[in-house]
């Protein structure tokens, strides 16, 4: 195997940080409708991208919602297929004001790229493209067949995915999946991960009346739609944070003594965390760490809620709507459709019986586990030891990647995540993209797949 | 006395009306800074038309916030002096989306008029500077002297009016004052309105964390605002609606017998009000009827809550803050500052130790009652029963109108209310006036003026 894909990378990587920066002032937002157009053309960008790096058939493919960008190069014979998945769409960028610069206007400082899709992928899915240029500039060829495919529905919950999946089973056919979201830890202390939760996902209206009142002519009267919300969601977690719902947990397979051993062995920096994001404290089932709570628990979270009289100053209304949106974060063996079923028996028993109260689910998926003797596992541990020199550690996630399960299911196919984000204020304002992570990443890629090619 | 302004006003009714619909097109939304010159526009417009009508010296006057239209008429030696009290300002239109024509484009339809400010109070202050002109232009003089103070923050708490009227005592000074603020009831059922609720108001922020955080690293870790908020938010009142703050109800003067009676004899029409907006049951304490309920007992309602993602689709943040607007009405002897204080007290021990409250007080209001033997009171039922044809009830009234504890602190004068509106949708989308009520009440302005100028 020749080197000169390392030098090449080197030589390139101003070019490549460029290229992050121009991907990244594409406002991609998926779940806005306002921003359509634009993760049209940050599609197009993709597409385009991958063609530039020998990927000669990649194109942008039609769904019902956003397109899949879908490319292959498919000539190392009798060498195994990766399908390498990733998303080109972000969250949105709100609360605007807390955003120390513009979130689609990418700042370099401190060896940090700042905007909103830094981390959340926009720098991760250049890293196999850029792997795939190197290697097939400078050796002419791949040491493994390799598949494409990056959506633009992830952060709305993948809505067109599986169907796209299912529709394209063959064409899709491979022997392990890559996500490209996410990490692989620091230099210092590599890890991969072995689970990811999933999640269940709900919008919630409470309706009181058919029309706002003033509390001076309906104050003792009206039923309130705040106050109504309000009892129902106080309902939901007691005070140190179990959640109430009645089957909630029924599912969830007990943690075993060995599994909260490792668990415990791993170095979640918890003081950091707090440094990080100012909290006071952690917060949570006081039965479990934190470090279990946060991999290994499920979890019931409000992420919205509105209603009645937001402006400025004093408005003397009975509001007679309000709002809240949830998720929950699943764990084995967990299923959305069964925890929404959950939480609407519940929401419809706790609500004051004058307000109407409407559910609608949302996105959801399942948690995932990758079998501990899998080989696409070995592969990515001695690739990352020799990319970082540290012993490489194994992991429990506790965020969502909700097409592993759906690779699982209609490809019977496993996956493994190789990327460069560190959960670097994801999803909050001032998201941001560690750059020592970009090149060194990009060679991981290179690496593993040449450990993957080399598979008996 | 000549009955030739009758017949006068007859006359003028489209010109009056024309007049109206010019003064709801200005959008004087008091409370939005953004509207700051359309509530001097609409100052102008009122310091314009009382000149017109013969308040020969009529003038826009600077205060702290929005301006004071004043203006008076004081050739009626030996005869009493009325200061007639107004507002020119409005509520905020929003939701936008339930109205059913813009709130700032009149729409006149059934013998209505529909806008924002239509009947809070804008067909209310053209009256009694109508009255005048109609008196001065038939008969060249008043039977009172009459002074006008229309200010343009009562929707917003008047925070500058009181030291107007301390810094204008003496040209304030009057032997009654005139709200024309509110209504009389309906030309079949004739009320007068002897006591009003007051009002305590604040804003609540919850602060979880510096940053909303990803709820795949942070669920099962990091407490979240909005959660705690409904906490906060669920201890204040009981599933009946019950106050649950300590010493809230401390001061509440208890009702006596004979007032119960009183409230229960008077038709509030409960299945209309039903009927009109759509709740399917009265909520709030079981210990008292409704209508005891919405005007001598004291509230707490949430106005307006918000925090997190509330846009389209999902975004499984965990949001480090949460707002909510809270607004009671009090009743004898309840002081507004001391139930902003036991408020604020019932937060902080309400409060999740893992986050950080912060209160803000509002606008505030003492309750208010005339004395049941007053003149002005017998005065006014007089020119209802006049004007309607019917018998006149005393009702007590659930709405604040904060100037007439203010009035009675600083001028030592007691309060009476005429005006047409009669509670329809104010506040509200689709607000509207009642255009059967704007001759009439302009009519009773007239009596008044000679019913009150021949008292001895």
């Amino acid at each position: 195997m020749s080197d000169r894909w390392k030098e090449y990378l080197r030589e390139n990587q101003d070019r490549y940080l460029a290229e992050l920066v121009e991907l990244l002032r594409i406002p991609s937002v998926s779940t806005d409708p306002a921003y359509q157009e634009e993760v049209r053309r940050a599609a197009v960008w993709v597409a385009n991208r991958m063609r530039q790096a020998g990927i000669a058939d990649a194109q942008v493919m039609e769904t019902d919602g956003h397109p899949v960008v879908y490319g292959e190069w498919m000539k190392a014979e009798d060498k195994p297929t990766l399908l390498i998945y990733g998303h080109y769409d972000v969250q949105p960028a709100d609360p605007l004001e807390e955003w120390s610069s513009p979130p689609f206007e990418p700042r370099i400082k401190n060896g940090r790229v700042y905007a909103r899709g830094a981390s959340d992928m926009k720098g991760n899915i250049l890293l196999p493209i850029i792997a795939c240029e190197a290697l097939l500039a400078t050796t002419g060829t791949l040491p493994v067949n390799v598949k494409f495919l990056f959506e633009g529905e992830e952060e709305t919950g993948s809505p067109s995915l599986e169907a796209f999946i299912a529709k394209h089973r063959q064409q899709l056919a491979c022997d392990l999946v890559v996500i490209a979201d996410g990490g692989v830890g620091s230099e210092e202390e590599p890890v991969v991960t072995t689970a990811r939760r999933g999640m269940a996902s709900l919008q919630l209206k409470v309706k009181s009346a058919d029309t706002d009142m003033h509390s001076g002519f309906g104050g003792g009267l009206a039923p309130n739609a705040i106050h109504a919300l309000t009892q129902i969601l106080d309902s939901m977690r007691d005070a140190e944070g179990r959640i109430l719902v009645d089957g909630f947990y029924d599912e969830v397979r007990p943690l075993t003594s060995a599994e909260r051993e490792k668990i415990a062995a791993f170095p979640l920096h918890l003081d950091e965390f707090k440094t990080n994001t100012g909290i006071e404290d952690f917060f949570g089932e006081p039965e479990y760490t934190p470090q279990e709570r946060v991999t290994a628990r499920p979890t019931l979270d409000v992420n919205g809620v509105w209603g009645g009289y937001q402006g400025e100053g004093t408005k003397t209304v009975i509001p007679c709507e309000a709002y809240a949106k949830i998720t929950c974060r699943l764990v084995p063996d967990q299923k959305p459709e069964q925890i929404c079923h959950h939480l609407q028996l519940h929401i419809e028993q706790h609500a004051p019986k004058h307000v109407k109260v409407t559910v609608e689910m949302g996105p959801g998926a399942d948690p995932y586990r990758l079998p501990d003797d899998h080989p696409g596992l070995f592969a990515l541990e001695r690739v990352l030891e020799e990319v970082s020199g540290n012993p490489v550690k194994r992991r429990w996630e506790g965020s969502t990647v909700p097409v592993k399960s759906v690779f699982k299911r209609i490809l019977a196919a496993e996956s493994v995540t190789l990327g460069g984000s560190q959960g670097d204020r994801t999803h909050a304002p001032n998201e941001f993209y560690r750059l020592n992570n970009f090149e060194r990443i990009q060679k991981a890629f290179c690496l593993f797949f040449y450990e993957y090619g080399s598979r008996d």
